[in-house]
């Protein structure tokens, strides 16, 4: 089978099944495809219940930095899904860890200055790090162009940058002070490049992208990206997973980071291997819209959801 | 006299004496060509008042939204600048308020949401209009997703954005929604490009184009900058100051901005209408590395400083 020009819609048991005999590992976005904030989608854990029935294998992948994988662990189990184990979870915050040590060799021991949530500071020092900056609460004090925090601490030896509630000017104006010392040259990893997310009655809210932008733009520095679409996360992933890539399928709700990763990833062989579903970020519309010119923005299969899928699957 | 290939360096009495003779007007960036921060550049002010006595006009543009014509007004007096009035001032917060009734022909009695300092707040009032957000006490409250700020005032008719130092997730949640509102089509103000400015102790700090570039990237949104190099505020200048373009002298001491300004508004004539000096953000070593391809960002002349010039007068 070779790459398609327009997306297949799943619409039949046939179909649907000929997916499950196609790939043999699923690889999933939560946001829009397994949850949406809180709530569980419907059929989302039985859908992943029956690939474990099938013996297919699968991992979860996040650009949410805030949250750590014993956080997402408990969200998990709470939504019913008991099995899925910290090892098979993979948020942005993680991989900016995992990436530091794997790729960039940086030793355990060092310090990292962050910009970001607690989830980047929990999966730091699981990983032997020890993160500066953060939620540290004197970074919450006033503006001060004195401030103690504004003298680097030459023993940083990389900058993470993700998506922050404690946005301040202080915050800024330190982890500048990181990212242009050594004549740019200390690591910069950026967790996602997402510019926002869908917040609540409405509201569009800056996401992590929005910030590691803007340390980018403001330092004149271009950053590592460790969250989708980066070929850096998916290889760490699929070393980590034992996946087989050419077997291996992307469930994401997003064009530019799920979609693009698994088709820049070379997931799924000459056909491709990604699928989008609508119950998230993508609506049906904005999919016919999309340019198909630039084929990796465009899915292999795309459904409504993981639900209907299981639908499908048991009529 | 045709455009050059290099800046032409001032060096002897006759050349600075043929400067005046060239130019009636001179427009006047502030920090670092006539103060560094709280003090003044040796010999700016004998310079203006030597200007005074040869019966040429001036005024001054800086792209520090922060502080208002008001304030401006004063520290020139506490600096030995006892003559400069406050119709001879243009921060980029008042070019803002400025451009929003006279190019944007945005009502009196509008409402403006404001990313900002003061400055901005001050001058839109002084200019008749409502600023919102800003540094409402509001906004400094714990972020929340439900807070009364994020619903959309629906008669807010521009945004203005600048620098503050009261940065924090909701003001820049907020700010988000105006620009997202109405399908993104009230109208962004920006009041400045820079990145960064020399901040005390060595360190680097974000400036208000980094604020602005912020919002624009985040909400997929181009801006008006009312700043230098914006020539919407060289032509009110002009027109305000009742200068003509042909016999007009920027002086700057930044090539992107303040060079920029006075040379894609053709001042000055075929030859250009722009002067650097080395008593800021620019080096000798920096012009002499500067791409002279790109020939808005070549100045006509340069010197150390006002200083200099003045010395070279008198000799």
């Amino acid at each position: 089978m070779t790459r398609q020009a327009a997306p297949q819609k799943v619409t039949s048991k046939e179909e649907a099944l000929q997916l499950l005999e196609e790939f043999d590992h699923f690889l999933f976005d939560c946001d829009g495809v397994i949850w949406l904030g809180p709530d569980k989608i419907p059929g989302a854990s039985e859908f992943v219940e029956l690939l474990k029935e099938k013996k297919k294998t699968y991992a979860f992948v996040t650009n949410n930095s805030s949250v750590s994988r014993d956080t997402y662990k408990k969200k998990f189990e709470k939504l019913g899904f008991p099995d899925v184990t910290k090892d098979i979870i993979f948020p942005s915050c993680y991989a900016a860890a995992l990436i530091l040590k794997r790729d960039l060799k940086i030793p355990e021991g060092s310090k990292v200055w962050v910009l970001g949530d607690e989830g980047i500071e929990h999966e730091l020092k699981e990983a032997g790090y020890v993160p500066l900056g953060g939620n540290d609460e004197a970074l919450d004090e006033e503006w001060d162009p004195a401030h103690r925090l504004l003298k680097v601490d030459e023993d940083v030896k990389a900058v993470v940058i993700g998506s922050t509630k404690k946005l301040n000017y202080l915050r800024v104006a330190t982890t500048l002070q990181y990212l242009l010392h050594k004549n740019r040259s200390i690591p910069f990893i950026g967790t996602n490049i997402d510019k926002t997310y869908p917040g609540p009655f409405g509201t569009t809210l800056p996401a992590g992208g929005s910030f590691v932008n803007y340390m980018s733009f403001t330092s004149s520095r271009d950053f590592i990206d460790v969250g989708k679409p980066s070929p850096l996360l998916l290889d760490n992933i699929i070393e980590s997973c034992l996946f087989d890539r050419k077997k291996t399928l992307m469930f994401g709700d997003t064009l530019y980071t799920d979609v693009k990763f698994g088709n820049d990833g070379k997931l799924g062989g000459d056909a491709g291997g990604s699928l989008l579903v609508l119950s998230g970020g993508t609506s049906q519309e904005e999919l016919d819209l999309l340019d198909k010119k630039d084929e990796s923005l465009v899915p292999l299969y795309y459904v409504e959801s993981v639900g209907r899928l299981l639908e499908l699957l048991r009529n």
